[in-house]
């Protein structure tokens, strides 16, 4: 117990020097000055950026996109700015500049992506659309009401929210970035590593060239380590630095019955209903509590190392907090916190639909129902075996499994019949060591951007295509988000906190600048 | 068993008999003469009729409708045509007629609906709008193919359909009751009976207001039988006349989980599921064999009498035909008939949805699920009885169930929540004696038209407010189908079969001209 106390003491007292020996450091105040005296002009420019639709498959607006970034860093002198594009035409490119500071310096990439997930307007708030950035005095879904962004402002609040699609989710990285060496270079300071800037344009639908193009561009893409600007900061609002991410697979489900919908009254009782086996299928699939009961879904899982395992146990705890804001009273698995949840892999139902509901609802039994899954992966897991483990276990549950619509000779076969479709875009998670000397730089010039506890966390919930850079690059990431933990991501209602985008300059800066 | 070989050659004899005594009368033949040589005047009012849209909420396009059927019957020189509004205004109107050709003689009123159900126009196939009526040579589904209705032709493929929203479901009734008055006069001949013609609008709408209509309007609806053209023939293709009809209740059902819609890696495996908590709540309500497993959900039915046994028995047995059509291979309630499963109260899923699927999928856990369920009732079940025992049943899966969107208040004192709108619009079954003197007439007044079997049902599959005809008038219904059963009443694609209009001109016709 007296053991306990006085290490208690002693890391108090770390606590207090580290924060003295960090924080407010002078180049930070330089690059805070900077921003706050020119907001008017950052937040023109990102407005115009967020106007422009973002979505991976709309090919001529990804282009805009793409093209408006390269104007960014024109403005910016950075050099070699050029679109990287894979081999198969028509993907969207990914955006490349750099700063060559010395040639002796190690290299830092700098990772964000400007395109956003497919939206779907309907589902927005009245008065919101996904590429008509509004501006909001807070959270809507809280007590903040909706305003017209004035280009004339000067300075806007730090909690003012900006809601559009790709807000938080990525844009805010690619605009804290160039914002940061834009600082530099307008304070008089200088980047102490080289560096290059990599803007990626498909990344919510999979980053399905990334491998070609990290492949085709590797002597391009010599680095020393890559910085990934992207998803939220700690949900209790802290600076977090994250080593790892979670992999990230889809499984697309439809069962069939009848070829034809139904009218419920003649044929209710009797026909089977597509809707009924569907919900009996998911439901097999994970008991009450929220453990997937899956065959081996929980195998293979690599254990956390030490270091891992300590960061995990002196991030804040926010399941209490969280379950306040979000309104909600339980958890899945519980005994386990959000933090161990996010590592083990996990099965999710993103959407189910069968018929109509609400106004378009009729007295039906529709003649499919369909469900897209998503498997979270971490380290261990290989995401086609995952995808596998769930198909296993369909058809351990009777169906007939096919990736086609059935035929009649299917149908005369088999009464439970469904079509999978195993997403070919999943990837496996990712994660760096803590004890890796560029991390603890990295940390180091975190801590010294704020006078608050940074969090490290071993792996993020969000899931990027990390592996790939290690596959063809042989280097290593370490992810620093910006984006407020409440922004909506991947969902309606996307929004953007700004304080998170002045304090994501001052942290983008702040690895440019930190010690060599 | 010689007895047996007997009774069947006495009712083969008897069958003999009455085709030759019934089938083919003079008068059915000269409304068919008629019908057949105004095929063009018909069809082009018909398509007319069809191209305004009809939705029951759509308060102007339902006045457009009622103008065309008033028209028609003005054209028809039908006496004392007029709309008949309940109180509450803005409602669809009846559009009602008559003919009285005898004061002394008993009246018929024959019913049909105008409006149809509501329409998701994205799920039609390639080249079909619901409000622009097509041709097409056969069903789509099969090897039909589409093509623009000719308003010159003189003469129809009685093979080819319509596909309109509403065509079968019940426009096709309209049609046919004031083209068979047409076909009568016209031929020179006269009713056997007066006659008032009843066309609501509203009935897809659960038919609100017909309870007020029919009591404020109660002298002008006084009659000896109501025929209710609506609905499908059997399914072998056969006419029938139909004793009784299912009762109806919906409920739907919105489970609720987080506030906001949580990305799925940063929070799946710990915030719940608002889309795998309704899966596992359906699951519960039915067992693998489609037994609904809601305590009590077969309770109250009133068993069926010896006539409707017997009708029961000696209907076609349709189920393997059924199943080959639809390409399914089994049926709920196994060993079951379609015909028994008819006369029990069913459980359905009309719709359901959580999320997105398909191009509009993202990684997200929703916020909400979203089923609507619809309760068919047989005679003996009360209908908002049996809504209730399914409230009980979530509230056994340990559900807090509100009316509203919860509050805080009520997020922080639940683990499951749902809110359950039990619908207002719900009504019991009803069920007409098949031994009434007036039954046995018009039984024999539809043999009257075909050389074929006529299935006797004791209840047909589709739901009817006829309990209110019986409340309000004391009066007794007998419905008499006219649609083709692949018609796709109530989804998307519905068509009509041309044969089973100008069958339908016939059967009622052979009503109008019944015996007395």
């Amino acid at each position: 117990m007296r053991f306990e106390m006085k290490k208690l003491f002693l890391s108090g007292c770390f606590f207090l020097l580290a924060a003295s020996l960090y924080s407010q450091s002078p180049d930070v105040l330089q690059i805070r000055k900077y921003h706050t005296s020119h907001q008017r002009e950052i937040m023109n420019e990102f407005v115009s950026f967020l106007s422009i639709p973002n979505i991976a498959s709309d090919t001529s607006n990804i282009g805009r996109n793409a093209g408006f970034i390269m104007e960014m860093m024109r403005k910016r002198e950075i050099k070699q700015v050029q679109l990287l594009s894979p081999v198969t035409t028509g993907a969207p490119p990914v955006v490349y500049g750099e700063v060559i500071v010395n040639n002796a310096f190690p290299t830092l990439i700098f990772y964000a992506h400007y395109d956003g997930q497919p939206v779907n307007p309907a589902q927005w708030a009245p008065g919101l659309e996904p590429f008509v950035p509004r501006m909001a005095t807070g959270l809507i879904a809280e007590d903040g009401h909706l305003f017209l962004f004035q280009a004339t402002e000067s300075s806007y609040n730090s909690e003012w929210r900006i809601y559009a699609r790709g807000v938080s989710d990525d844009k805010a990285g690619v605009v804290a970035i160039l914002n940061a060496y834009d600082a530099i270079v307008k304070s008089g300071l200088k980047p102490s590593y080289n560096i290059k800037f990599f803007f990626e344009g498909e990344e919510e639908a999979g980053s399905p060239h990334l491998n070609e193009i990290l492949e085709k561009y590797s002597s391009l893409l010599q680095s020393d380590l890559w910085i990934i600007c992207d998803g939220p900061v700690h949900q209790s609002g802290r600076k977090q630095v994250v080593f790892g991410v979670r992999g990230d697979a889809h499984l697309d489900l439809t069962v069939y019955a009848s070829k034809r919908p139904l009218h419920s009254g003649h044929y209710g009782n009797w026909a089977p209903s597509p809707a009924m086996m569907l919900v009996k299928l998911l439901s097999s699939m994970k008991d009450e509590r929220g453990k997937v009961m899956v065959k081996g879904f929980y195998d293979d899982v690599v254990p956390l190392a030490a270091a891992e395992k300590k960061a995990l146990k002196e991030m804040p705890q926010v399941d209490e907090q969280m379950k306040k804001e979000l309104g909600i009273r339980w958890n899945e698995m519980p005994g386990k916190t959000l933090g161990e949840s996010i590592n083990l892999p996990s099965l999710n139902i993103n959407g189910m639909q069968s018929g109509n509901v609400g106004k378009m609802a009729s007295n039906q039994i529709p003649s499919t129902a369909t469900a897209v899954l998503d498997l979270r992966l971490v380290p261990g897991n290989d995401w086609q075996k995952q995808q596998q483990k769930v198909i296993d276990h369909i058809r351990r549950q009777g169906y007939y499994v096919t990736d086609h619509e059935p035929t009649d000779e299917e149908r005369s076969r088999y009464n439970k019949i469904i079509k999978v479709i195993a997403g070919t875009d999943g990837y496996n998670a990712q994660r760096t060591s803590m004890d890796l000397a560029l991390a603890k730089t990295v940390i180091k010039a975190v801590k010294n951007t704020t006078t608050d506890q940074v969090v490290l966390m071993p792996t993020m919930g969000g899931s990027l295509p990390l592996f790939l850079i290690e596959k063809y690059l042989k280097a290593k990431t370490i992810t620093v988000p910006i984006a407020n933990h409440d922004n909506n991501q991947h969902a309606e209602n996307e929004n953007l906190r700004l304080l998170n985008l002045w304090n994501g300059i001052e942290t983008m800066a702040a690895l440019m600048l930190m010690e060599r």
